[in-house]
């Protein structure tokens, strides 16, 4: 475990995030906790709890509370904030800039269009939602011990009203 | 059968794509076939097969006899452009306007961060790599019903080289 | 009716546009017909009638067959691409630059941020949603003869679902 | 009321707002007030309520007045730039991020041309005056349980002039 | 008349207009009309009837007529378009990179919130119509010689509706 | 009098402008002081004065020398930016989001064509100044009590050099 | 003159501008001419030649005789446009992605404020005009050999008026 | 020279630049001296100048010597600053909007293509460097008293390397 | 050979390059001619022979008659035009959509600054000249296997000019 | 090595990195270090070294202490920033407005779809990495005495899969 490393907020993100992320990530710094951590004690997904740092996801009363008493940060200096409605999407510049977000955002701009049709072969006129929805990132390793990334995207399928 | 739609090529993107994009679709269409059915005939996965007719990904020799055969469109019409190197990328505008390839880049503009900071803590310094790299699109339907749509995407994880 | 003024489809945005577009309004504007007649005639809504025009919703076969008829547009000239599935969102620029659609576009810029904050304290996390949606326009007089536009817009709450 | 969410106001938003946004949002916090709450006290609709907060409306004495008593917040702190002149329409990015805000823009994105050729068909050339204009939120629940959002958007119909 | 130089159309500005533009054009170009006589023709202002040209006005039934007999193109050529509902604002990129335009531009660059702020303290809050507007242009001649170009806008005064 | 709103610097405009702006609106709104009533004191134009203050236009020593004295700031403080050279051309974002200054963005947009052809055929090859520039702004009420805003632009018609 | 090689006009910048550029620059290549034969045969400045093709400057009457005889182009195929008003500014994207041009582009992004300073130290304030101006292009050589080009901009100085 | 105005810093351009910018501009004004007279002091152009002001140029050991004695600058406080390698074109946004800067960018937008033209004739394959280069301003009064700016570009001519 | 697949000329591509793209693109491919055959053929560097066909370089006579002497393309169809000057840079949209080039612009994106660093102590305050410059590529197998690509950019240092 | 001249940041780009690159460049610059010793001292490539003060690389624990024992900047205040996970790609805007970082911008630009050809028949279908990269930057000197700057790039080869 002293190998691990922190995902650590830049400074020059803090700007673009609400004031409870700097709170939060200094907390999980001085703590030595990684997110995996964090989202068992706070019984959510990795990605979930990771957004919840990023101001990308609501808390419950229970997270803030959880969260409050696991990082050492008042309850007070959080709770409205965190248990307010999200501005979302603002993390970062599209099209992304970091070479691992940009990764994700080719996959769309390469494969967009492929989805869309076999989306719609398979479902109809509609879209997979993206805030009925959930998601979560497993490590897999090959029997030649090749790493893989895998990200699984999980939405309700919308039909497009008629009228 | 009849009850099945198909997805079609729009004039209106025709132009930004490879003119192997219109034949393929073209037979597609007079043929009636599903991107599943075309699929399970030439034996790749049915979002490449879909991404094979968007000239986002490159044919083997097999690939172009079997869809040659399949849709009646003739080898040589579209052995070369087909077997060639795609210029990926250029299927649509980003952001994208089209509702439900938008939804996907919402994710990537939502969750960006987050994955980023769970894939740095469970991986270390790197990126899923979006080339070598897979892809899949399930449907799933809840006990009540609800239909989910679900996308899996697997790369290789590549760390940074230290120099 | 010799007042009626139509619609028509400036030569300039056909080119953004499906081919069958251009066939709909050309025998919209032959007929002289107006997209309340046509809305009648196939029972779906004004503003869903011209989206089927401007390729932006998708038709049913009984739409289809209604339209051929009324317009005497061949059924089988528009039928692959008026069923099959929508390249949405692609009619015009954005920002607007048509000065009446500038003005909605107007209205999400400075009441964005107060219809979230509206809508998040009386329906919670989430969005309204434009897929499962319905709109319409309505025209109202009021008693010193001043007339007014109404739009109605009508979507789902979908609430961010936690994970 | 202890199940009550507020929204609150994102700090990273505030450096784009007029300083009393971030008074008057603080003062709605500690005082657990909703817009709805505040819209009664004062006697506007809701939209415009927040609206005000957000810097998008111009007060008149007597809301700020109003608001002064409600909420707790001199007078003189806020009068002269609250009854002075909206700089309007910069709350937030275009095209915007925030997914709720989002769906508005994708409304106007996809059914733009929809509307302006029924308007145009219903009531001349012309548009729909995004100045003399009121809009109002309403929720609805289908039989099934079903909630929905409902946008009224209600403008006065300006024509051309001819010149 | 022989010194007179005629606005022409250019070939790659076509392709942005309707295509009664052109016609209108070459018929004008081949008449060696100038838009003021156009205008004293049509009893139309000069501005309105090159707005007329370039597809960013409506035209009357008996503008067409007048147009078509000025200029022997064929009434039933232009009518359904011109008395169609023009798609403005997409004659030429903005900011503008012809100088000409480009000047004007720059006005309301540098003045626009000298605008704002004397029109807000002599009207209210609102805007000056650029719907229910008109425009004219004139040249004036100094004593010394020195020519100046006079631009007046009219608008009616739009205050914001208290809501 | 009493009735009077004034025109305040919005606190996130303030940035984008050189200090003295603040200094000036600041002393301006204790005073009570109209754009109109500071143009009075200094012989300018109500448009001028309002650009001096926005810092899109240069200050002669009298200006500054009378507006230390109407505004009660000390010259000393104000002299050396305000008797420099404007950068002008910042205030605002350009497209305009501001309503009212959006609509003379959208006169250009949509007329600028028109001004153009309608120029070159009064005046020949060439620009309207905008540098060697007077504009003002005026009210016009109708017989029916209609309120219009009159704004004139008058620019030396500058012709293209032939070399 | 064998070795001459000669500015053709690229296919893919035709597009952008007018039908004459193409004509004038394939009679060009035919007969072999350089801009400085060209700009010698009509008397005109070789910078001006060059933009009369590239239609970025007005032609006289004599112009198109002189060119016309010169090239064996009709007169009456190119006089109209030639001598109507030119739409500036469109021959090539902004920033310039030619890198000929992108080094014109960056001695203005790099030296614009100190050109600005020295101007205004020199002049007042005000701005060199683009439009009473002319240029011309110079070759150096240096007496070790080196060849340097050299660019003169010469433009009226215009003050800003004080209104 | 009471009557010379000088070129100031902008507050809200100085957080583009670098530090001392800021502090040499504040030591200009407070000694009342123009870049004339501060580039005969150090021995430069009055442009080149201008531009180490901007931090667009590299200073010498002997020029921050010869500034921090005129300018009463303390060495230290901005010698490694000035010796470092400037961070170059950052000073103004591009396009331009300060209408003097403008017009430079205006005369490459209109005469690119034309210089390139003449250049590639002239020269050959290759361009006019902006780095071995230098430029100067003149002013220049015709015998009616015009006052004309001349801005002369010099720059090694590169060819292109064949490989 | 047979296994060798070549590199084709995307159709949607070709319309941002000069004619003689898609000539020399057609015969290369019905000859089944390398990058690298025709390189050696001509005796040029294989990047730079890829450059001649994208319409990014400067063919000398030889090459020209080279190139149609082994692809079978009259001299006289491609002469004028890949003898003249190439107008660079609009091969592709930046940034670049395609992975393959962006992974290069993201070498720019990240490595900038350090590059810059880097050369500036090693050489100066100057740049790496783009012009008077070659590059290659080359292919390197490790000793288990792996292979890398390799890319040497060489280009001449040039120094800023002091004046 | 008195002559020796450091790379220094500009106090306008450090907002946009993390707060450790401050801390390491002043001390760099109070130190009197190049990034050469730099990196010999701690034994990485000198581009690295340099993309680790621009937060564009992540330090090991070896690293930092010895970027600390050798620059005298204590420990704790800069390893978990930069042994955290860096949010690479913000240093500057793209496209690059420095000069020499552009110029290597440009080359992408001019050279983008030649590389892709080349890689493409020299190793198929796929990209060099980015991530599983090193590049270093080297002086050669020509018998003539013409410095040339040379960047070497090496990336592993990454096939696209088939799937």
């Amino acid at each position: 475990m002293s190998e691990q490393r922190l995902a650590v907020l830049d400074s020059s993100v803090a700007s673009r995030l609400p004031d409870y992320s700097k709170s939060l990530f200094d907390a999980k710094t001085s703590k030595g906790l990684t997110f995996a951590a964090i989202a068992d004690h706070i019984g959510r997904d990795e990605v979930a709890t990771a957004a919840l740092f990023y101001g990308q996801a609501q808390a419950s009363a229970e997270d803030v509370q959880k969260l409050s008493q696991l990082l050492g940060v008042p309850q007070e200096a959080i709770a409205a904030q965190m248990m307010g409605f999200p501005d979302r999407g603002r993390a970062g510049p599209m099209p992304p800039v970091e070479p691992l977000i940009y990764r994700l955002y080719e996959i769309v701009q390469n494969y967009g269009y492929a989805y869309k049709a076999v989306f719609n072969e398979k479902f109809g006129d509609g879209i997979m939602s993206a805030i009925c929805f959930s998601t979560k990132v497993e490590k897999e390793v090959d029997p030649d011990g090749s790493v893989y990334a895998k990200i699984t995207l999980r939405g309700k399928w919308l039909p497009f009203s008629r009228f």
